[in-house]
């Protein structure tokens, strides 16, 4: 595939999404529900819902301080994005504005876990229809359905796991993100 | 003129820089400067003088803690960007990450002084490569130069003043860019 875009290094770029595909969110949202009422969800109580209807105390733990910064990584994500990063322009751009206090801790959690990527492959956004890049990799329909680029993935999570892709591609992990890519 | 773009609204959409567009920078980088070494320049002094070669402790100021925050408005800007916010849509993208001190830093600032503007509008990236924009307005080459958009506005700033814009519309200040946009 050649670039459509100018990137200003001739590749393919792609933006990778932070929360749900790089960072393990659920998981935090799991342990911080756990610790607010007790409850202990099975994973098919999550299936299809919403986050928010999910987790109804969910704006609270976002705004957590070391909500974003303690996160675990999604299990293959380190080895492949060093990979991606040698073959195409990546681009990592999380919709972080909502949350304000996120955004030095977003940053420092990409620069221990990623140390590959460049501070100048970083973008914290409010809204992602302005990101023009080749390919998309999201969890969330509202970035990639109105997104220009050619390709989009949309990696499952709990929240999606029974809706239509539609026009785009499922991925359920990182390995098929590779296989796809690489 | 259409939108050429999907913004979700419609509108011709433009990215507005942040440091020497809507931020006085350059009178933090002059104050700091005469604190440091108590020089004070000449305006002339700073025609055509990259930043980092007019101010040679520009990294210390600019990661000094409260430095974004306590920038003044350069002339006009609120009043002239609360009216293009009614007619475009208006976005906010500032390189800063660079910087990661200045992300909260500069959120703050917008707050206070553009209480218009929703977060959802605020990107802060490293490269501008990737904005999708109709319009750009930015001080800096680099970012001007790149731009896939229909128009591009150069603020002028001392860095930029004997600069050929090229394919750039050179502007002065804002009622310049109320006068071409409004």
């Amino acid at each position: 595939m050649h670039s459509i875009k100018n990137n200003g290094t001739g590749k393919t770029s792609i933006a990778v999404d932070m929360d749900g595909v790089l960072a393990n969110v659920y998981a935090r949202f799991l342990e911080m529900h756990k610790l607010d009422t007790g409850e202990i969800f099975s994973p098919d109580y999550l299936i299809g819902k919403p986050e928010a209807v999910a987790f109804p105390h969910i704006l609270k733990h976002v705004n957590s301080a070391g909500f974003f910064r303690s996160a675990d990584l999604i299990p293959g994500c380190r080895e492949v994005m060093e990979r991606l990063n040698e073959v195409y322009a990546v681009f990592i751009v999380s919709a972080a504005m909502e949350f304000p206090n996120s955004l030095k801790e977003k940053y420092d959690w990409l620069a221990e876990h990623f140390p590959f990527i460049h501070w100048s492959q970083i973008v914290l956004c409010g809204s992602k229809s302005l990101i023009n890049t080749d390919i998309m990799i999201d969890d969330h329909f509202k970035n990639l359905d109105f997104f220009k680029g050619s390709k989009t993935l949309l990696f499952t999570q709990p929240h999606n796991a029974i809706a239509d892709p539609g026009r785009h591609i499922r991925v359920h992990n990182w390995e098929e993100i590779a296989r796809l890519l690489l």
